[in-house]
C-alpha cells in the first residue's frame, strides 16, 4: 500500500530503509521516526558509517576477507601459522571461526560456492588465487570448512580435484553430534557420520 | 558477546545500525553485509537520507507534523476544512487517518500524552499553541483521536477541561466492532460500548 507521508524527505528515507534485506516499510518508518527523534550527531554517524563502509573497505590480497588494508589483520600477522589455510564461503565464516579462538592459520575466502542453481561456477569464485598461494607459499594443510549441502559438497569436491597435484593434506571440519545436544534431537545423517568417524580412547 | 571484526570499518558500521530500535548485531552485521554487496551508489543513497532526514526536516509551525517546509501540506491546503481540528498522539496516527481518504480536517500533533510514569506532562506536549489556535482561528469542532489506554483517557480529559471555556464542539472517535470482526472475538469493553452506542436505524 502506498502510504501518505507528510514529508517527501521522511518518504525518501523510509524508501531508502525498506531496500534492506528483512525491512518493510512499517519497520522502516520505524526506525525513520526513531532516527528523527535522537540527536544529529548520531543520525550523521550511522549515514556516514554506511557510507564509510561501502567506499574505504578493502578485501585482503591474499585471502579475500574484508578489511580495512590492503593485508587483512590475519595474513599480515606473523604469529599465525601460514602454512595452514582454511577455506571458508565468506567473511562471516572467518568471523565465526575467529571467534572460537582456536586456529591459528590463515584464510581463504571463496567468496561464494559453486551452484549451477544460481549461476555461480569456479570462475566466479577465488579458486585461481587459492592455487597460486598453495603453489608459491609453503603450505602443508588446507582444511575445508565449507557448508554441508549439496553446492558445499559439490565445491569441495572441485577443490579436491584441483589440490591433488599438490602435496598438502586435506581435512575438513568435524561432523558430528553438537557439545551439550541430546542424540534424540541429532538428525540422521549427523549422527550416522559421527559414529562412523567415531575417536577411539588412547590406551594407556 | 564481543565479536571478532576483519575490519574496524565494518565493525563501527555495524555498531551504527545495532544502535536503531530492534536490530541486533547479528541483524545489523548482516545488514552491513548486504550493503557492501549493493553498489556505492546506493550505500550513499541510504547514508546520505539518513543524515538528510535529521538535518533537514521540519515540523510544521501549525499542527506539529513532520514536514518538509514550515507549514506542513495539510495545513497549507486551503481546501482543507480548518474548522476541524483533529488531535492526535504523533504521526504515524496523522499517517493513519489521511490513508483513510475520509478526513477533510486539518490536525493537531501533541507529541505525545500524558504519562505521570513516563515523566510526560502537559508542559511537555503542544497543548498551548492548541488552545491558541482555537482561541485565533474559526475552529468549530475538535476530534480526540488519542489511544485508548489510561493515558489516552487522562488526556482526552485534560483536554477536555481545557476546551470547555471555547464555544467549540468536541467529538471523540467512535469506538466498536471492527468492520469484518466476529463478535465471538471482540473484547468485552469494545462489544460493551458498541451496545451503548448503538447507531438507530434512520426511520423511513
Amino acid at each position: 500500500m502506498e502510504r501518505n507521508y507528510s514529508s517527501l524527505i521522511l518518504a525518501q528515507a523510509v524508501h531508502e530503509i525498506s531496500r534492506l534485506p528483512g525491512i518493510g516499510e512499517k519497520t522502516a518508518l520505524r526506525l525513520a521516526l526513531h532516527i528523527l527523534k535522537k540527536d544529529v550527531a548520531q543520525a550523521r554517524a550511522l549515514g556516514n558509517a554506511i557510507i564509510h563502509l561501502k567506499e574505504n573497505i578493502k578485501m585482503c590480497g591474499i585471502c579475500h576477507n574484508i578489511s580495512d588494508s590492503e593485508t587483512c589483520t590475519v595474513c599480515s600477522n606473523s604469529e599465525r601459522d601460514h602454512s595452514i589455510i582454511c577455506i571458508v564461503e565468506n567473511t562471516r565464516d572467518v568471523m565465526a571461526i575467529e571467534n572460537t579462538g582456536q586456529y591459528k592459520g590463515v584464510y581463504h575466502v571463496l567468496g561464494g560456492i559453486i551452484s549451477p542453481m544460481e549461476g555461480v561456477g569456479p570462475a566466479d569464485l577465488m579458486i585461481d588465487s587459492l592455487l597460486e598461494r598453495i603453489n608459491s607459499d609453503k603450505v602443508k594443510e588446507v582444511i575445508f570448512a565449507l557448508p554441508t549441502t549439496m553446492e558445499g559438497d559439490t565445491t569441495n569436491f572441485y577443490l579436491y580435484k584441483k589440490l591433488a597435484h599438490f602435496n598438502v593434506e586435506i581435512s575438513t571440519l568435524a561432523r558430528g553430534v553438537a557439545i551439550g545436544e541430546d542424540l534424540e534431537y541429532t538428525d540422521e545423517i549427523t549422527l550416522g557420520r559421527s559414529l562412523v568417524n567415531r575417536i577411539k580412547f588412547a590406551q594407556s
